[in-house]
């Protein structure tokens, strides 16, 4: 951590905008913070981000229709070292919607949006970017 | 997978009670999933898990206050294997509480609750396991 870099109440470094996109560029595996019937709930999913969007494949569950009724969800992403006791994480707050387009499907599927679970995920979400923010522990120099 | 796990309809095992007990008692990395200003977010944490209930330390902020005040949240724990695809997770959603009994916080400082965040976290809070539901994605044999 540089001399200047912006530190939060606990001690952690704040990351800007930029940086947060760089981390969730370059990973693909996240979470999704929803409310389903009321109740807040934290699902595991792969996704790539596009056009500084995020997307992932969904099966058609409840959990999904909540998702996609252009309903504001969180999207998580995270590296930590235990061992080290250094790590990351970004939050990203945004509108999740269904993708019905049929090029922007076609798209994905030559980006190359992974898949997770066996059958089932044969529907797309997609998570606008509105907030970001990130935290970075770095250990003592 | 034996041939009698139940598996959802994404094709992923579902994970009993026991199970998913085991594996929260078994880390200590986690997720809360909260509103907060009517935004919904997601927040890595350390934690413990003691008498079937999920203890992490927090900072003074704002989300902490959110996540104190008697408010339903998520937890979520996972372990992914993206070289071998495989991977679980484990849900829970209970009720948040700010943790005040000095003999709690004595017992907690004994069994070794972990602190993340170099200051600003000398809060406890507690999370009620009142529904919990795991899955696990197994390699084909």
């Amino acid at each position: 951590m540089t001399e200047t870099a912006e530190q939060d109440r606990n001690g952690l470094e704040v990351l800007d905008r930029r940086e947060c996109l760089r981390l969730l560029g370059a990973h693909n595996f996240g979470r999704v913070g929803l409310t389903t019937g009321a109740l807040p709930t934290v699902l595991p999913v792969t996704y790539r981000m596009l056009d500084e969007r995020i997307y992932f494949r969904a099966g058609p569950g409840q959990k999904l229709a909540a998702a996609t009724s252009h309903n504001v969800v969180a999207f998580e992403i995270d590296g930590m070292d235990k061992l080290w006791h250094c790590g990351w994480s970004v939050c990203v707050t945004g509108v999740a919607n269904e993708v019905t387009s049929t090029d922007r499907l076609l798209e994905l599927e030559h980006a190359g949006l992974p898949r997770w679970t066996p059958f089932g995920s044969d529907r797309v979400v997609e998570i606008s970017i509105d907030i970001v923010s990130g935290r970075r522990l770095r250990t003592s120099d």
